[in-house]
């Protein structure tokens, strides 16, 4: 056993401290990781608050991880010691279900493993990247390409991922007409992802505030939801709508957006269900779908994806000690775009 | 101008009564009909009772309407005096917008000219086909293939179209597990429609007492949504689920019964927002979607595959003044499956 610095909730109620987290021993097709970043999601917040279910304690969470290979077991083959790695929102899966033989693992019938807050095959709970080491099977565990920086690398390993897979999915590209809703940590990624993918982008945000950003990052339009005005003239508008926005939102005043054959997909997961006018569905044969981070392949994919296009989150470096405030400036969408924490700063 | 004889509702809360509603002259591009049978269809209930929003009044309802030809415009190519044809939900569209230009013209940007209640180019509102003549474009009448008894013709001109158009457009066929929602006028035809498209075809029925039938007309499997067991037996199971109840139902608890990609599809119209647990669609990137009849040249195709496959709704033949009696048992989901107005009883 390792024992590994970490930051964590003691409880759903009370701030994140420092703490110490025991990492399994490396196995034969394990990978040690010391960590250097981990990006801060806003599900880090709904998990660890019960928001989603209730959790155990302590509970070390943070699925954007990126560091260095410093053990390997001795059946790795795919990372070697010194290699820039990364790991994302799932550290293995059943391997055996049709969902996780087609590369679709985040949709492991048995379901996947999650980075933290799982139980592990061994019967422990998984600790997520707010620390110091993490110990994964090497299959879960992502090359990052040279010419990405590592602290903008642990951001694509969920915020990039769950806007790449979709877009991907559903076939954002050239002639087609993309929105992307909200415009945070997902979505000024999916705004990089949907230019670079080819398509014409639109950024649904609250307000103005952030449009020289989006213009910036490849937005080709910028509309403030906040005006009704905006419902009116992107009526039947486009192919595709990502919604980033975990908070509940009129769902069926967005649906009215795309045009026939469109589909609004729900990245963010609001706890309450949101409502639907079946009217809204019908009259266009629309699609209200959702979609899960990525599989393995194509996360890789994705961070090749990103390396090949120049594409990188808009990050802001943290201190161990910020991560509770960071969590009340998330909250409050007072962050552009991703905190990462710098993990030198644990012990 | 014309005059026919018709069952009308007077205001949204009176019974129908025979009355008189004028046809407009057979135009160069018209076809008038002389109706021989017109089908009762759940929203022609919702119609004239107002649920789906006020009407003028009074207000001939009927949008499965099968007859033969005794007049044609001098422009008309396609049908002759003495042909069997058939009208559904639709009298006309723009024509010129992108879905009428690509044959979907149910979805025209501009709102298809509805068979009763809609403002028809002249400025007067619609009639339905509870009524012994009617006056329509040839581009929107139906040839009825003369294996299809134009008595059984008339369902298929909403109830048919409606549950062929999502079958076909969702990919129905060998190899995928399709379940339908709601073993009433349209779920007996979408059991037949997907049975003949190869697919394994599940019926879910609030309760078993019709399974029989559902057996009979090609359902492979049949459960009752009343236990509860049947949710868990078929978690993950469905590529395709056509739901064809206008009700409120828990659409939460029918997409967990996707398997990845599935799609849940609604041809039923509820008044009221149905709740969508977001969860449900993003584990298993599932879609909750709507689809609305079918075009033209669908409507005709599907009438055709009914003809070549022996496919026919199951009626129950009634006289004009059993129609109030009717939409009483209708919403009391007490027929099998059809009612069918015999309309030389109007006169």
């Amino acid at each position: 056993m390792h024992t590994a610095t970490a930051y964590a909730a003691p409880s759903a109620t009370e701030p994140l401290r420092r703490t110490h987290i025991e990492r399994r021993d490396v196995g034969p097709s394990d990978v040690l990781i010391e960590i250097k970043y981990a990006g801060i999601c806003h599900s880090d917040i709904h998990t660890v608050r019960g928001d989603w279910g209730p959790q155990n304690y302590p509970l070390a969470p943070g699925h954007e991880i990126a560091g260095i290979v410093t053990e390997v077991g001795c059946a790795v083959t795919k990372h070697a010691v010194g290699d820039r790695v990364g790991v994302g929102c799932m550290v293995n899966s059943c391997r055996e279900c049709v969902n996780c033989r087609g590369g679709d693992e985040q949709y492991c019938r048995e379901g996947n493993i999650a980075t933290y807050g799982s139980v592990d095959r061994d019967g422990t709970i998984t600790q997520g990247g707010y620390s110091t080491h993490v110990v994964v099977d090497e299959d879960f565990v992502l090359r990052v390409p040279v010419s990405i920086d590592l602290a903008a690398a642990a951001p694509l390993l969920c915020a990039g991922i769950t806007t790449y897979s979709p877009l991907e999915h559903w076939g954002a590209g050239p002639g087609k007409k993309v929105a992307i809703v909200g415009m945070g940590g997902l979505g000024h990624m999916a705004v990089q992802i949907a230019h670079a993918l080819g398509a014409d982008v639109t950024v649904l945000s609250q307000t103005l505030s952030k449009k020289d950003d989006g213009l910036r990052l490849g937005a080709d339009h910028y509309y403030a939801t906040s005006d009704p005005a905006t419902f009116l003239d992107l009526a039947d508008t486009f192919d595709l709508i990502v919604n980033t926005v975990s908070a509940q939102i009129d769902i069926s005043s967005y649906l009215k957006l795309l045009t026939l054959d469109g589909s609004l997909v729900n990245v963010g997961a609001p706890p309450e269900p949101l409502p639907v006018n079946v009217f809204s569905l019908i009259l266009g044969r629309r699609s209200f779908a959702g979609s899960a981070i990525g599989g393995i392949r194509e996360t890789q994919e994705m961070l090749d994806f990103c390396a090949e296009h120049g594409i990188a989150p808009e990050t802001e470096l943290i201190a161990a000690d910020q991560i509770n405030d960071a969590y009340e400036r998330v909250l409050a969408s007072d962050v552009r775009y991703r905190f990462v924490i710098d993990t030198a700063t644990l012990v």
